[in-house]
């Protein structure tokens, strides 16, 4: 085995890694690979993460615009006004939004503006419309004076030519598109999706469609980690279910791994299939396996290997271990490998809930316990999804997870959680 | 107007219709629209929305089988069975996953059996591998006695035939994907994807691919609505920008009524363009206007109405003012139109920020104030995003927002903040 020397357990297991440590060791490996780029239309790029700055390539506003509705003025026209001492200017023009204005204001005179309007020339302020007063229709009373540049936003005073706009390693949202929009930037550099491949591995799999037969379990992994990864934003490729033969899993894997950026295998919890597993990253290249077994419920017996820039995860075959194995170590993978910086700005959804029964845990693991939760009034309930080992009605019921960390031995009902909310 | 007499307050402007009223106004009338459905696979339903209940086709599991490594036994051959007094079992045979067993168990017998394994005839427990001592290849001690059921998951236990899998209204994770998948389902009813018309107008708004030029603005809110639009998983026909022009602007949004399920237009803040707003809704049909302007900021000047079974909302032209009415109004009503129950069980995430300012604001008004958040060790800081009024530079600096209620006239520095996360 590579880079660490195994010891056993009393029960002549391998040591288990930490959940902490093991994701270390995968991301610190990750950071070293830089995933390549690709120009696509601004239109397109929702959810994709910027591969480059992106300064703005023209002053924002490009000429100096009124931020009010009402007149603009020579500011020293209105020094001093107030209500009983208001000073009078003649409407002499009006501007009209998206057109430029035509004619100057000169010492006297004022252009009726809208929000937004650009600034005539010898106009350098704007006086509110609420504090004029028509006399006629060619005639205003200012009823407050202002100073020069009140109510106007000046050329580049929203964003200068050269200022940066969007850096490398932000996920793009609709705010960054609508940035990106109001700067004219109609193509950008982004990291490219990666592909996640996907193998399924165990005699008694079948395909969840084909009629069952005893013995046979059908094939929910696929389904499952296909729709998380879809919502990470990247590809499947689906490699389908290979039986528990080492030519055809070690060829399966091998296509997997030359094909896509990700490999995950699941099933194979047997000894033999564990293995296999084994054999299969090891085979691959260097530096081959990371991690074998964490301490962690569900979730223990998985792998996370790594085939120079290919990380491959062997995920414990029932589902509910496998997608909790997905959240701690698959998706931080592909966020890496998708160029997301660890310190990104994307926030993880977590609520505050009344855990309502006591669960116990083993010091030195960590768990991970599924919840459902009921809002109630101001309080959201949380209660521990438990069902059988293996039971697969459990797997809807849950909104969210939360942690029993390594050094508790468990939780009291009526305790606050911090429950991680699913997508 | 229809549907309600509108007063003017001292300055002359309508009244302005509280938040939660006019969520509800619009909620209720969403309420009675049943959407239409469509029925897909299961591998293209992440994120839909199921429109019917549906009930398990069949038992799970569909035979006895173990949930433990260890050998199938009759129990009683192990009752009383310990360290000093251990039971001997003849091994005579062994269970394979994925197959029938071969023969049948008889008293003083036993199979080894995976987890998983089907339980051969005879059985009616299993005995863990750990409390188990081989003897010889063909026998071993068992030192822990089991009763009748240990360690077995019976035919249906998981989920029976008949019960209810996934209830009608429930969005699709990959969680309810896997349990379908589990039970072989192929295909099912979902409610048709609704399709979210956005017309742009102002005659200051130009294609943002476009050279700028001055008193021109980029169009901004149709790549930023697009997106949001995008995020709640239904689509977008984008019916361009249309200048203050009312044949073509009316002439636009019936098209658009017409040809989708939810209509927005955006801009037009100037007076002549909220008139021109407020009469293509009239016209398009009842029961019309529901809500012309809400005591929020930003967002004032939303308007909402109802054409038959289409909402179409006017929303402001500012990008983060359109943005905000977007989660509080659009975001609901697309979440109604698409068969999402109001009491459902997704949960909006929300953390808990400490706002690292003053906030003022007025009473009688919701105020949406948008945050940056900075994780300093284990409290989160909520940094107000705040900019000169309409700077689209500040789009992007926000990842989340909270609400100063009606009722409050501001939030003090170091108060704790519920922070609604940006998806």
């Amino acid at each position: 085995m590579t880079g660490s020397q195994k010891t056993r357990d009393m029960l002549g297991r391998d040591q288990l890694t930490q959940v902490s440590v093991a994701r270390q060791r995968l991301l610190s490996e990750l950071k070293a690979i830089t995933p390549p780029q690709e120009t696509v239309e601004l239109v397109q790029a929702l959810g994709r993460i910027s591969s480059q700055d992106i300064t703005s390539p023209e002053d924002l506003p490009n000429t100096d615009r009124s931020t009010m509705d009402g007149y603009a003025v020579v500011a020293t026209d209105t020094f001093g006004a107030s209500q009983s001492l208001p000073a009078y200017l003649d409407i002499t023009g009006e501007v009209f939004m998206g057109m430029m204005p035509e004619g100057a204001i000169h010492r006297g005179s004022c252009y009726k503006i809208p929000t937004g309007g650009l600034l005539p020339e010898g106009a350098d302020g704007v006086v509110m419309h609420e504090h004029t007063v028509p006399v006629d229709e060619k005639l205003i009373e200012v009823v407050k004076g202002i100073g020069s540049g009140t109510n106007v936003i000046r050329k580049g005073d929203d964003i200068r030519f050269g200022d940066l706009a969007i850096a490398a390693g932000r996920r793009l949202r609709a705010q960054e598109l609508g940035l990106l929009a109001g700067l004219g930037i109609a193509e950008l550099s982004v990291f490219k999706k990666i592909r996640v491949g996907i193998v399924s591995t165990g005699d008694e799999i079948i395909d969840f469609k084909a009629p069952i037969a005893p013995g046979k379990i059908r094939n929910i992994n696929s389904i499952a980690l296909s729709g998380l990864i879809n919502q990470c934003g990247v590809e499947v490729v689906d490699y389908g279910i290979v039986a528990d033969d080492e030519s055809i899993f070690f060829s399966t894997i091998e296509k997997a791994v030359n094909e896509t950026e990700l490999v995950l295998f699941s099933g194979g919890s047997s000894v033999g299939m564990r293995d296999l597993g084994e054999q299969a990253i090891e085979r691959m290249g260097q530096p081959g396996i990371l991690v074998h077994g964490v301490s962690l419920k569900p979730g223990k017996p998985v792998i996370i290997g790594l085939c120079e820039h290919t990380p491959i995860f062997g995920l414990p075959g029932h589902p509910v271990s496998a997608m909790v194995c997905f959240d701690l170590f698959v998706r931080p993978a592909i966020s890496a490998l998708s160029g997301c910086p660890l310190d990104s700005t994307d926030f993880q959804a977590i609520v505050q809930a009344r855990l309502m029964r006591n669960i116990n845990s083993a010091a030195g693991r960590l768990d991970v316990i599924r919840v459902q939760l009921v809002q109630e009034e101001d309080t959201l309930l949380a209660y521990p999804v438990l069902g059988r080992s293996g039971a697969i009605s459990t797997l809807s019921k849950a909104q969210g997870y939360f942690f029993i960390e390594e050094d508790s031995q468990g939780v009291s009902q009526e305790e606050l959680v911090e429950v991680y909310l699913y997508q």
